[in-house]
């Protein structure tokens, strides 16, 4: 085999990183031990993961997976990536291959979206590289027949998706944002996702709901509606699987060590109550004793805090330690957590997975990164013009997609222990491998300023560092904890930075010209910036 | 008079601040001279307002206004402001007044928000305290027969509410969050806040229009639901008076000389854009040229320009320049709002206006803070401690109505233009009195630090200065350009800031130990916040 390391040691390792709940529903079980792999371990875990022997004799032969790629930059970057960083290592061959790209959309119809959606229910594990949803524009410049839509109502449909959970990224020596984890579930179901509607004027409205069993028919609404013009909007929540997702949740917050929060607007959106009510019950017969044993209730008032969704866009901003996990309806999703990746820099730093389950109550799991397919930079490249893209969002994606593969196969085929460690060994070692490619200041220049690496330079970097860990499996020190790398230059479209502003800026706390701000004025400015950090919250009144 | 003030000359001056648009839609009218009086004025303006002669003789009736008022720290509060900056220069006894109280409203059985309501219909100026809605512990420690709720829903409705206007306030010299204006239309009405709902099972749920003209009823939804649990939602977007909110954005962002953006999920929330193309109709017809005009398109690419709503969550953290309005749907307002308050400090930093009209047309103007009762500070004067609490968002708010009240009068009787600019000259004293209060150091503790004024001081301090600056109506020089107080120390329960943290957070950056940190480490800083200022932005796609 490829990548020899001894199972024994590893499942030591594993399990000081992501320590089995006891009371973990069957449904979820086989998450749990990756759950804490998505993101950056401890230092401790260097000379424990990478203590093995490799030979490079053979290939490990990559448990299935489907591979949904897309186009644009992220497509040439990714190519590159499996090119240089998994095919020497693994026989790929198993993959399950989809092009979602427009073209490829157009010319099946879009069959290969549906196709792709199936082999991802029978697979169970799925990667997909971002994609575009053409514009009217578009539509004409690609030579379409139409617009096709955005593939995630598919998919979430087609995967039965529970929750899209979108957790911050950490590089170990490196702050974003937030110093510590924030993680959030976005449900993936209901709300004005799937609504029907349709333009009105005067008249009434009337909803009726009939239900299946035979009972009486009962009236949801009835409402005159007085406007020339309106809109009528009709959704609905389906809350059954609030339950699984809340177990997925709160074994997860506990596996990250981070205090729970639920958020609604249920104080004025009444019929939201029992999502809080689901959650709640879960809490309480499952997982408080845990939380309160790891001490994770403290800053919560000691139980599971709701939090009311309009005050939640106040406490991300407020909240730069981190250190907490946000549970919401898919709406509310949409809106903080990308607030929450910009407060943690960009969407290039917050991962987004679907969790979803077959029929049989397998979990499915999707992985993407939260950015799209960099257009300006693939323009960049087309004109022969360097570039520098950080591949980090899509490469965590890619590992939490192998790593769930790898744990499908050996649910499914005890005797694959070994083969499961190799691969686990693999993806830690290549996120360690980037991560301290980022830390040796060879980065991209989003990360390491106008020195750093080029596209094709990081990737080839990278590699080098991925190759001689794996050779190796033995690092004698820890990395050096290096100085932050210079973040004041950054990629164009992405975090485009007025520098004279920005000294401007500095100039008003610079009040004697010296150069250099006290104590005094940082703190005022954290203040006055609304990011200080604070001792503890309070909610606020309902806003109905 | 008691307030005697040369008309030409504080027209003049008004004209100045105010500049009117010529397109402005009748109905609108009555606003544009004080769109621009809500916020703090141009230095240049000191010496034009002030130069004029007052004498105390005789007290002015104060034109007709509803008073709303609550309970609590803010009442009390409040009550020491009237009596000590309004009643010295004012008869108020044509004030209809409301006490919205818990203790009322249940003594009442809500007949006193309903007449409150009725009242504000016919004044059409309304000024509101804080009040609460009570919790059920608070309806059993009030021992109120039933648990009202919050009042807004029946303003809104009474009043025909169109928007919800929420802008940053600021102080000269001082800055807070966003160092320009910030201006937010929030549509008063629509969206789920009026939703019907029903908890349901498994079933079909259908909702028919029939419209009121006879035309055949049409089929909105019908959707089967297969969860045991789940829930029906059914609500409407009246669109009508979207218009009136576009002119009134649109004249309010010219005036301020702001780039206006319309926020929606219209991407992916179809319906939704009806809103849009309502407001770029009234753009492009008549804004679109005066906004070319006055350079406020250059950031927005020449045009009104869309902002999707999940979007516009990450560009209010990056935008901390100002100089921006939005508009947008009643819940999306509601959440960015607060995300808005948030990055400009607190929400008492910004304003709260419900604008609405009467059946004639009329336009009504409700004005509040965004902060509630403040409890906890009523609580430490309850036990009789110092407390020191700061009432500048309620005080714009009183300005606020006491103007569009003078507004009115003069409305309808035109010999009523010296008191006019009598009372627009007060509000405008008063403004500044406060604020230079702020400024030289006399503030409230969240400004001032732990040698900041009590509440009580600072109502005297304020009061003395309004004083003074009546008398006087002369100023001989500006007042000095102060130094922004030291805000290490704010408002308990507020902005609760663990210095600790913040030097440890400090100290990161002085790697030298110098107690100081220069330009580099700052726009670092700044960077990984996600707050430096940035040159462009660019939209995100939908995420379905």
């Amino acid at each position: 085999m490829a990548l020899r390391l001894a199972s024994t040691r590893l499942m030591t390792s594993v399990a000081r990183c992501a320590p089995l709940s006891s009371k973990v529903p069957s449904i979820l079980l086989s998450n749990s031990r990756l759950a804490s792999r998505n993101v950056a371990v401890q230092p401790i875990m260097v000379q424990k993961c990478f203590n093995a022997t490799l030979s490079t004799n053979s290939k490990v032969v990559a448990p299935p997976m489907v591979y949904i790629a897309g186009e644009e930059m992220t497509h040439y970057c990714m190519n590159l990536i499996i090119e240089k960083w998994v095919t020497p290592y693994f026989d790929v061959s198993g993959w399950d291959h989809f092009d979602l790209s427009c073209k490829s959309r157009d010319e099946s119809d879009d069959k290969v979206l549906f196709d792709a959606v199936d082999a991802g229910k029978k697979v169970g594990a799925i990667f997909k590289e971002p994609t575009i949803t053409p514009s009217a524009i578009q539509v004409q410049e690609m030579k379409l027949s139409k617009a096709f839509g955005s593939p995630n109502g598919a998919m979430r449909r087609g995967w039965n998706g529970i929750t899209i959970s979108r957790d911050t990224i950490h590089i170990e020596g490196i702050e974003l944002g937030y110093k510590n984890r924030v993680l959030f579930e976005r449900h993936a179901v209901g709300g004005e996702y799937g609504a029907g509607y349709s333009t009105v004027g005067r008249g009434t409205l009337i909803t009726n709901f009939i239900p299946s069993d035979g009972q009486d028919p009962i009236i949801v609404d009835k409402r005159v509606l007085t406007d020339e013009f309106g809109v009528a909007v009709v959704y609905n929540n389906p809350y059954d699987n609030v339950t699984d997702l809340a177990h997925y949740f709160f074994k997860r917050c506990l596996e990250a060590e981070v205090t729970p929060y639920i958020v609604t607007k249920k104080t004025v959106f009444k019929w939201q109550e029992g999502f809080w009510q689901s959650m709640k019950k879960v809490f309480d017969s499952d997982y408080k004793t845990q939380f309160e044993e790891a001490g994770l209730l403290k800053r919560s008032g000691g139980d599971l805090q709701h939090l009311i969704s309009d005050a939640a866009t106040m406490q991300l901003i407020r909240w730069t330690e981190g250190g907490f996990g946000m549970a919401a309806h898919n709406y509310d999703g949409d809106m903080l957590t990308d607030q929450i990746a910009q407060v943690h820099r960009s969407p290039g730093f917050i991962t987004s997975n679907l969790i979803g389950k077959d029929d049989e109550g397998r979990i499915i799991k999707e992985y993407e990164a939260s950015h799209g397919t960099v257009t300006d930079l693939w323009l960049d490249h087309l004109d022969g013009k360097e570039t520098s893209m950080n591949p980090l969002g899509m490469v965590e994606a890619l590992i939490g997609a192998m790593n769930h593969a790898a744990l499908l196969e050996l649910e499914a085929d005890a005797s694959k222990q070994d083969k499961f460690d190799e691969i686990m060994n693999y993806t830690e070692t290549l996120r360690r491998a980037m991560h301290n490619t980022f830390r040796y200041g060879q980065g991209t220049r989003d990360m390491a300023g106008p020195t750093g690496f080029t596209t094709e330079a990081f990737i080839d970097k990278v590699a080098w560092r991925l190759g001689r860990y794996l050779s190796d499996q033995v690092e004698n020190e820890l990395p050096p904890v290096l100085e932050e790398p210079d973040r004041s230059y950054v990629r164009k479209g992405f975090d485009n930075i007025d520098m004279a502003k920005l000294h401007s800026e500095f100039d008003k706390y610079d009040k004697e010209g010296t150069g250099r701000v006290g104590f005094k004025d940082f703190t005022k400015m954290l203040v006055k910036m609304g990011i200080a950090p604070e001792k503890k919250s309070t909610d606020k009144e309902p806003d109905v």
